[in-house]
């Protein structure tokens, strides 16, 4: 058997795609770049970082040396014209001012920071702070995939979803569609490993401080609650107002929601189950866990798979959903890979079928 | 300086009292040893196991092999009669057979099982199996010291409580006793260490299917929740049912228990936290966490503490409880110290007031 | 943009290969099911189980339950001719049995097992038991690629390596091939993450007896010793002893070995990276860590990568080697994919170019 | 049974020796907190932090709040007359300027940094840095106290060990004393937990970055190598030279050595074994591991002690020693309040007798 021979080729495009990473330095960047480069159908023809600008991949990421990739500034003349595609993973404020840079070259965007999110500019500026560029508003859609893949397809700027959103809408967003639950009463009580904090050095991400512990944190307080909100409402067409506590756990990825809501006229598993079935039809990573299992993060890690469960509780008539993902990868940079497919017309799992690495 | 001199006098009690732990090889037992080795007014003289009968204690626990204890066989001629006092350390079932013949030897009991914790045999006939004992039952207290201190003082049996009872109705007992809650919508959403699990190998416990993993289990279905529902009954003076979820967290001990209820006629946090300082006034082991802080499992490892903190949720009227214990301590065996030291008329901090182990 | 079109042409082979993996339901049997179903020649047709024969992979790993597979049991009729080369990862012994039958069925056999890694049936007699196929040995070949790489393409039977020996051969061979270090005086001080352990439950392997805790193991007494010292004797011409110990470190995965040897002739760090560069030059999995970074096993997580660096101690004229691999990959599955790629005359690194997840 | 009474009547002593903590905000403080508040001789009556002066313990440590302790700055007009007994727990050089102002004003101290561990000044200065308090090098005191007690008691400063010598130390030095092992070819192959880095936020200690990872740091360049060479060859009585390797571990605390050294004579494990138990015949914190169990991390979490066992290696002629302690507990905090029981004359082990936190 000698040496083999592919050839490929795609109707109207000759060669592979280029594409950009904007703060490649975190850890969603690290997971993009991991992700892309064994993408089929793109190369990573820029990674940058103010911090390592001039350095290579190496000093940042030791793991990642062997990839020959180097790290630029993004402020640097031409840089922003080395790519066709761009994932901007900057914390936000700082992402806008980029995205809107990249716009007007353009340039199509996916934007991991929380800066294009909401359909309403009022909404991120109570939560966060005022806005650069609220004018990109109307330009930007809410890149939930399973959701919105249609309007992903053409798109400008996807704002990628935040992580706890992604966990909670999952599950809910068919059961409120279709009326299935009470609007009032949804609980979503989170649980988040370490890396969903970033790479930045604190107390709070300190070994000995997460390990061996587990706490609630901003309660009643996080960002991402009016994010869900906003998705939540679109579902079942009226305002719907949940509780959202974040917890921490001491892993590195993975998140779990366990969501209480109220069931409606009786509604039990089997017709949650089949509404779920149904709704995510169309998409290879929403899967409903098979038979008595329950949902685990370990079951996802480093995929870009979501899996959902249900539970019963009679005796007081709420319904127990169970969602997990891995925070950076479904929660953050494979979602973003997904929804690079959906704007490319490339089939949603291209470069995202690896199954998960487990232990 | 010399030799020093110490005389400690105990009115009409010349000696220590002799402890007896059976069913010591389990994560239990080695607690208990821990915390009974260095109490001022106890001495351990007996330790039972029936797979390390007649081995020293470092067969099982290496660490402990210094303290020059041996188990014995709880089965042979007067082993049951070498102490005063007991804790029995035993699966549920096997224990009520061994507390009865303690009883009918006049000794008194602490028992770490679930079988004398419901004052309905019915309760425990439906959630465990059929009980050997059920005249008994009108001999025990249910040993959560802070609501029972008084009974536990004269009993012969103190039925210790489970681990996810004392974590959750501490937090919520004061509350409903006071009305400030609904009895409605109770949910307690609780997170534990793996050592909650026991001591057995498993697939479940296997370090790299719990490492990097975190996953709901025995949803609507864990037999805490009759545990739980009466005594927060108790406290209302009605029927409460409530909606418990266990999960497994990667980390060997603590345990957290996030509750979700509705507060009543506008009660928030101020009414909350006045209403625990006044309800725990008398016990050094319930603390409102201070100022902003949130409740940590790593806060109270080791320890017989339990911290708690209420926020509230204002856009749907609930109040988040958070409450952390250490489910080995006082989850088990720091509270069944506590039970004895009630039992004995002794300052029930008396042996427990060693600060948490941090990091 | 439409669909698009892939043409994929190897002369000669118009199909993928068909791999089957007997005992599928361990460590090593995830790990090959997660490599190979993303392998682009491959597929996985058989994967066997005694214990869960007949049950789809989800009841083993839900995570993998979207792959569709199901386990069949390897001595049924017919089920060894499902598939043209074998992965067996069945314990020693076990294993020779069914590898004995394969290879009279002509199949080609990459075996995880110890029972085809040693030149000597005395050796292995001597350190694990009597052999049951002793006439296989001259049809096995060691399959540490990159340093028998010529030879396993042409083989029966392909015996992978032990994790510690890939550890420990690949930065010592060349040195000693160069005669750089000492034959007497090598030291190896590996630590290995617990999913070395295998899936079975034990008390080693529970998570709150592994967790917060490092200890050695089976010290000058671990079977993978005389495995070492077989290549590096090869290696050296002469006989080499070396003292060995394992440790067992709080992590699913990952592996280190720390080595210590005598320096020759004042050769330094220079000399032996440059010996290893030329040495490992064909290779993409073997790097030497650039810069001052030293190796850590967060680097090759999930990849078939070994980094291995080295330092002076000019005081005692010691060199300290390092080299880590992710266990359950370069240790084991993803090692055993590079054999296959070997044996069919791919591209090494077929398949095996995912970058290392992290965190 | 009423309340109780005890009288402890220490001759010529009829109060609590009050002790200060100066630094008291790192790990090693609060551990020493811990210690200290349970000790039965002593009261903690000065808590100091430049960062935190002014606020309760409970803003550094919430778990610690219920001690009612508040932070004062060193400093400030009359605080270092608080107390009669100091631990310093700072970095290096800035405790020697503490402990000469201490040491003025009559105060014995012990100093858990590195600044008084040297005999000679030079050595230190090689390799941290210009010494500012050359003059106190004759007051102080190496507080191992299991080899240098007698002159510990007479102290005015006790420079407690590092972790690591610590640890390397007690196994090696009986050994080289009665000439059983070689000078030459001694490896120290050490294992921390995270918390040996300190509570200072790093990339090093994030909680992402050390979990899943095991790497060696500082190889042939960590400053503890001459504080072990120092009493290394003071046991042989001619000058010894180690290869000592410390590495990180995915664990909070512990610390193993694995030491690597030729033995002389055809000594064997029965020999140094005696040898061990006759040496460390009046330390109650000395172990060696019974029977074939192994030294492991766990066994020694909390508490003062160090476990140690030996093995041999047949064919190299090698002894493998094997060394646990708890590196914030015998590697500094408990180590230093073994060190005040010296000093004030009291029974070594006083208020350290509590047994392992396990699991």
């Amino acid at each position: 058997m000698g040496p083999f021979l592919v050839i490929t080729l795609y109707p109207g495009e000759s060669e592979m795609i280029k594409t950009g990473i904007i703060g490649a330095s975190g850890y969603t960047g690290a997971e993009l770049i991991r992700l892309l480069y064994h993408h089929p159908m793109v190369e990573i023809s820029l990674i940058t970082s103010r911090q390592y600008a001039g350095e290579p991949l190496s000093a940042c990421y030791p793991g990642l040396g062997h990839l020959g990739l180097t790290f630029e500034d993004h402020n640097d003349e031409g840089v922003l014209d080395q790519a066709e595609l761009f994932f901007t993973a900057l914390p936000h404020k700082a992402s806008a001012g980029i995205v809107a840079k990249l716009v007007a070259k353009g340039k199509r965007v996916i934007d991991l920071s929380a800066d294009f999110r909401f359909s309403e500019v009022s909404v991120y500026e109570e939560h966060y702070e005022e806005h650069p560029h609220p004018e990109l508003f109307k330009e930007a859609v809410y890149g939930l995939t399973e959701l919105y893949g249609e309007e992903v397809k053409g798109a400008k700027i996807v704002a990628n979803p935040g992580c706890y959103p992604t966990c909670s809408i999952i599950p809910l967003y068919p059961l409120l569609k279709e009326g299935l639950i009470s609007t009032n009463g949804i609980i979503i009580d989170a649980k988040s490993g370490v890396s969903g904090a970033g790479r930045g050095a604190s107390q709070t991400t300190h070994f000995c401080e997460a390990n061996e512990s587990i706490k609630a944190y901003k309660v009643a307080a996080h960002r991402h609650t009016p994010e869900i909100e906003e998705h939540l409402s679109k579902a079942s067409g009226s305002p719907v107002k949940v509780v959202f506590t974040p917890h921490l756990v001491p892993m590195s990825r993975g998140m779990l929601a366990t969501i209480y809501a109220t069931a409606l006229n009786g509604v039990g598993r089997d017709k949650v189950e089949k509404t779920w079935r149904d709704f995510y039809n169309d998409t290879p990573f929403v899967e409903v866990t098979p038979g008595e299992t329950l949902p685990d993060t370990a079951f996802v890690r480093g995929t870009n798979r979501c899996m959902i469960a249900v539970r019963e509780n009679p005796s007081t008539g709420h319904l127990i959903l169970l969602s997990v993902i891995d925070n950076l990868a479904k929660g953050a940079s494979s979602q973003a890979v997904q929804n690079m497919n959906k704007m490319m017309g490339w089939p949603q799992d291209k470069g995202l079928k690896v199954p998960v690495l487990f232990p």
